[in-house]
């Protein structure tokens, strides 16, 4: 950072000396602790305080841990606490550089909640090498803030998503205090460049702040960062420009450190205050603006406070100080020395008392009860959630007088429901879509909330932009950074909603996994961790109506991501029509730790099922449509199978096909909305026994099955399955470019013509009788196509059905 | 932008003026029959040239395109055909914006590329028809710049990448000058905005130069953009702070603007030229320094030049003229008219001639021959690609006299082979990771080339730091920017290898997703494509080494969402052992247009194949290994069959074990390496013909498959075969935190012991005679655990092993 803001920096730290000698000592020695602990985790299997020298017998068998960015993050949180204490703040903190976990374990260790949490690592001797022995190490924790890390809601195994996370925790918090440190590693990641521009859409009045902390320690695993090696001017001025008001904290020494960071942190919490009192004691009617928030940059050696120096190699300060700065002092004494040497460098003797605790005079250095950082609720959100208000999703119903009669659009009709809901939630609730909530045809939406946007307004916005400063419904052109706020908002205890393009939804399949494994933790092996809403997923703008959007914007394939992991985690949706979407909309916006996929288009489409029927519909999940079935009491000649909306349709239009010219043909239609049905009951929780599935799949009548994804995922759910040899499924299989949508139907063979011809090539009676019906089949589809590639659209002749009363 | 930077963007363009009245009028009339074009795709499909007045039936049924950003391309390609043709620039064009395809096709007419490629769009009325109707219509093209689309390497339906394609292509091709139109919504996306740090990379000595131009016209689908509402000062910081020198063109007077963007267009071809002159004319030995590149912000409005306002709302500069901005001229005559009054806007009866055919005069506006920038060739880059030079691979070989004795690093044999390959192809040839290649083993490329590196360079880097202005391995913490340079530096003609660890690596789930659709398009349909670099990427760090990263980095799933694309462009290879991988990594290097995915690990793995049988077994992809097997001449009673390094280990110490307590039971061993071999030959092209499936896998013998990644990608591949029922899979189950090695295989039971006991549960016979051995193993599963849990890594007793000579 270029001079100016240096000694800005500390012209504002009142005169750069905020702590007073004792002071200071005190918050040293809190450091020093701190460090110590993190040292003794990575290294130490016995003899947790070196009451006796260290020997090789001492030191764990696997060193498997990080240093690099503990200190830096350590010293932070020493900060941290003085200011909690001093103005009493509602504070979290977001660890964002990998294998940063050390940090926040000693911090926790040190204000008590550890042990709290888990009493067989005390404060005591006893305790504390517990402590150090269970991390990273079998059976161990790992050395990220995983689930198992109190105050965390931040893994960071994955990196780059820190700052987005920590606005999700800031939105509908007005009084809480996110820190989030962005290690300069994760800084370049896509995810993390882009979220910086989030204070777009934080609003001061009732938001809370996020106050990010730049680690610039210089190096990643192997290399320098880009951010540490462009100028001191580049650096300021693209913080400026992201809209940040940017503070330096630079240096080695520890004493001057010291002061500098009180003094900018200080200077920040004023900052944030003023922006805030401001915002909030406007006149009424005042629109807020978009404040500059400060955020600080700490650039200090990478490994701070190891070694200077190994074997002639630069330690403190390099990357070689990224993972264990000391590799070997198993096997080299002159190193086992070195770590020795290191860890008393700390001096233990003055921090810990003769059982091992925390001397009495730096216990009170932190935080007390709920303000201590790892024990603040906000980091547990479930302990806060309230269930959402809802509005009987009942009274959004379509009409169905008979099925197959009328056409609307369902994503529309949930929007009705949604708008009610964030009516009756308008401090929990937050919609999330990339510019896309109208294109997804969820505006009705805007009608209980706009589009959160602190940005510049125009006064042409007012003219149909659902633009407000106080909007609820978040969109910005970066999956990435909404699912982050999204996971954020919901890990604090609050309620969401976010729709995707479904091709589009892939951006962001790796956090989903990463969701997914927090949930799995947090909810099968951690009963302190209080159940968090659900992640809705609303995929739609489907692969069937990408006919003009063309090949790009047709990927169903996130289903087969989603199937991956954890049945305890995972639900999967595939409502076939508007009804059926508002039952399922409804039950996942009730539930809790799951991540709910709902594949539903946004087109107008075909509606089938009444309210009642609908409700029964869902809750069985699967089910045999009565109307659309001829087999009544009989084994049938085939069944006809489908999930989701469009599969649905064509499915039914097939077989009112069949029903006029193959009349004679006993067919069974069945129909899935919750796609785990398919599984095994002894593999999901959802899946039907055996004797069920057989029930209405039959034990060997063929099964024509019209999936909306890729085929090859119902053979997948449905291998081990005593039918399953005569499973002849037809879903998308990447064919697809500008097309009507019954032609691109009929390119992946999941139109009526087809399904209906694959009904005859299996029923063996049908394969004589209906030769004339097939033909005409086949007539039908090259002249639907034909119609397509002349006119640009679909012969309403040829498309258009409705089912026969 | 500050009033400063428009007036400094004033006074470079000489004056204000740089072009005559002439000049301009010609200009404009270019630009103004680019536009024209463009309308007319969208609209028409009868009455080309309006020759009668426009009616209903001359509008296209279904209307579907985009006109937010076409005119501003067109506007920019107009200024950059005028100095192609002063300077004799060597120029591609990346579009970045969403469905702004129709600049770039608009161009390719005009230019005459377009219907040198695709005759029957002729330069004439009846051409210009066929040319307007194919526009996003059933059967003809889409709306981005497809494959189908002359001088394009960037499609742009998935938005974010535009930036990374176009430093892809810039690298080590020094002449070309690679100009890429960021549209401002999708400079919102996370990888977007991280690319813009790509000029820490560009060397200006060796490769050509980027020229991005962000076209901030504002508005998205329905928001407006972040960096449009930001100030002026903060968009200048930001782009500072990135590096770059940004001019701005502002306004929406056409006049003026083509004079401002000459001069500032004319000022950045110079501001390159300079760079690169002075870093190539330094004194031989002189390290080039990171310059500030220029770039461009034009702010013009969305929709430029289309009427301004419709029924009273702003219509041209709103997110209105984002899509069709005119949607129902076939139904509302008052809009048909105002369609018809924007098309003759433009004055098509003065820019085309009798014929159809732009006015002589107008065609000299642009380049000709291969200048053209549809027609430059580093846009269709097979037909600059060489073959890449390659060492011979057998020299690499690790030395294997009997199988299963030795363990090597598989990456750290095959980084010799990348080393040499590297000094072979020292312009055409680059490695990238995700500041991992040091970490995967790959190290040994650092002797050929280091890592490339423009940003600032320490004294202490020249210890271990292996950072090269000129050096050839590219390191960046965004796997997106990595994806995006790999995908623009094989479509502009060379060859590259990435590798990433293998949980990470779906973070470019969706890139790979979108580059795979790009070459099946490419490779099936498109004749005049000629045939790409393959993508080679090496997943390593693999799900069974995360035993000390923990939960978050084990995810083997990108083979699902590999296995989902066609076969005619996936690959996938998983070889079991360091001299498989070097014939591996040799094939996949020479081939063209395919997606390679390789799974190897790190780590050192026993070592089963001597070169000669490693080049047999890889040829055939899949083999029994008769060493391991003792079923000679007779049907085995089990199959044990494995896919991945450590699988096939643990498979073969099962089978070891299974020697020597149950040593009457036959057991067939077979290895997979390409994994399609397991599909159909009637769906994949080398998938395995139902008569070799079965001789390899019995048609009712038990198989046990110990599967690198989820066991359900095994039975997805192979439903349909003869002996499927009986096919026991097992792989990566989501189970596993900080374990050791032998304790994650455990978990998800993919280790021997389990191997052994699925052995004997599944023949008959055993289940008498081998009651004893069970017990065995399931003591020897319970010790494992414990010791490792107390100790912290294995008991070598227990997990090492020899195979039996």
């Amino acid at each position: 950072m270029s001079s100016t803001s240096k000694e800005l920096a500390k012209d504002k730290g009142q005169g750069g000396k905020p702590l007073s000698a004792g002071e200071l000592q005190k918050m040293d020695a809190y450091w020093r602790a701190c460090n110590y602990l993190c040292v003794g985790m990575l290294y130490l299997r016995a003899n947790p305080l070196l009451r006796e020298p260290l020997k090789a017998e001492h030191i764990k068998n696997r060193l498997l841990g990080h240093w690099g960015s503990d200190p830096g993050q350590t010293f932070v949180w020493v900060h941290l606490n003085r200011l909690i204490k001093k103005y009493d703040l509602d504070l979290i903190y977001l660890s964002g550089p990998g294998h940063g976990a050390p940090a926040t374990l000693s911090n926790s260790y040190l204000e008590g909640v550890y042990s709290e949490v888990y009493p067989d690592k005390s404060e005591d001797v006893a305790g504390m090498l517990k402590f150090f022995k269970q991390f990273s190490f079998p059976g161990g924790i790992g050395s990220h803030c995983t689930p198992e890390t109190p105050g965390s809601i931040h893994e960071g195994g994955e990196l780059g998503y820190s700052l987005s996370h920590g606005f999700g925790a800031a939105f509908d918090n007005p009084d809480l205090i996110v820190t989030v440190v962005v290690g300069d590693g994760e800084a370049e990641t896509g995810p993390l460049a882009t979220s910086w521009h989030s204070n777009k859409f934080l609003n001061p009045v009732r938001d809370g702040a996020v106050l990010p902390i730049l680690h610039l320690n210089g190096y990643k695993i192997a290399n320098p960062t880009v951010l540490a090696r462009i100028t001191p001017e580049e650096l300021e001025w693209m913080f400026k420009g992201f809209g940040w008001e940017p503070h330096v904290v630079e240096g080695d020494d520890p004493a001057t450190m010291h002061q500098l960071m009180a003094g900018v942190m200080e200077d920040c919490v004023k900052e944030i205050r003023a922006i805030q009192k401001k915002a909030r004691s406007a006149p009424k009617g005042t629109e807020p603006e978009r404040p500059r928030w400060p955020m600080i940059v700490l650039r200090s050696p990478k490994g701070w406070t190891c070694p200077k120096e190994i074997d002639g190699h630069k330690l403190e300060g390099s990357w070689r100080a990224h993972q264990m700065p000391i590799l070997d002092p198993v096997t080299n004494p002159k190193h086992l020395k070195l770590v020795e040497k290191w860890m008393k460098s700390y001096k233990p003797e003055e921090l810990f008392d003769e059982s091992g605790k925390l001397i009495a005079e730096l216990r009170e250095m932190a935080p007390v009860g709920k303000r201590r950082i790892t024990a603040n609720p906000h980091a547990n959100g479930g302990l806060l959630r309230k269930p959402m208000e809802l509005p009987d999703f009942r009274d959004y119903a379509v009409k169905v007088e008979k099925p197959g009669q009328i056409e609307v659009s369902p994503t529309d009709v949930l929007a009705h429901f949604l708008r009610d809901a964030m009516k009756m939630n308008m401090t929990s609730f937050r919609v999330f879509g990339p510019d896309e909530t109208a294109s997804n045809k969820l505006q009705a939406i805007y009608e209980a909330s706009g589009k959160t946007w602190m940005a510049k307004l125009l006064p042409e916005d007012a003219d149909g932009g659902d633009l407000a400063r106080d909007g609820r419904v978040m969109e910005i052109l970066s999956e990435h950074t909404l699912e982050g706020w999204f996971e954020g908002y919901v890990l604090t205890g609050r309620h969401g909603f976010f729709s995707s393009y479904e091709s589009f939804v892939h951006i962001i399949d790796s956090m989903f996994n990463q969701h997914a494994k927090w949930l799995e933790k947090s909810k099968l092996e951690l009963r302190w961790r209080a159940p968090i809403s659900s992640i809705n997923l609303l995929i739609t703008s489907l692969v069937w109506r990408q006919d003009h959007n063309g090949f790009t914007h047709q990927d169903p394939g996130f289903l087969d991501v989603v199937t991956n992991k954890s049945p305890e985690i995972t639900r999967i949706y595939l409502p076939p029509d508007a009804n059926c979407l508002l039952s399922v909309g409804d039950h996942c916006l009730r539930s809790s730790n799951y991540v709910n996929v709902i594949v539903a288009d946004k087109a107008p489409h075909m509606q089938y099922l009444n309210m009642d029927n609908a409700i029964k519909h869902c809750t069985k999940g699967i089910g045999i449509w009565d109307f659309a079935s001829n087999d009544a009491g009989d084994e049938p000649d085939v069944v006809m199978a489908c999930a989701g909306d469009i599969p649905t349709e064509e499915a039914l239009a097939a077989v009112a096909i069949l029903r006029e010219h193959c009349s004679d043909v006993k067919i069974r239609f069945v129909n899935v909305v919750d796609l785990f049905r398919l599984m095994p009951d002894t593999e999901h929780p959802h899946g039907l026994s055996e004797r069920e599935f057989d029930g209405l799949f039959t034990k060997n009548k063929p099964v024509i099955f019209n999936f909306h994804a890729y085929a090859s995922l119902v053979h997948k759910l449905t291998y081990k399955r005593t039918n399953h040899k005569n499973f002849h499924v037809r879903g998308y299989k990447e064919k697809g470019n500008i097309n009507t949508p019954l032609e691109l139907a009929i390119l992946n063979q999941i139109d009526r013509f087809d399904l209906a011809i694959d009904v005859i090539d299996r029923v063996p009676r049908l394969q004589l009788t209906a030769a004339h019906t097939k033909e005409w089949l086949k007539g039908q589809i090259i002249e639907a196509v034909n119609y397509a590639h002349e006119n640009g659209i679909d012969s309403k002749e040829i498309r258009e059905w409705r089912w026969p009363l």
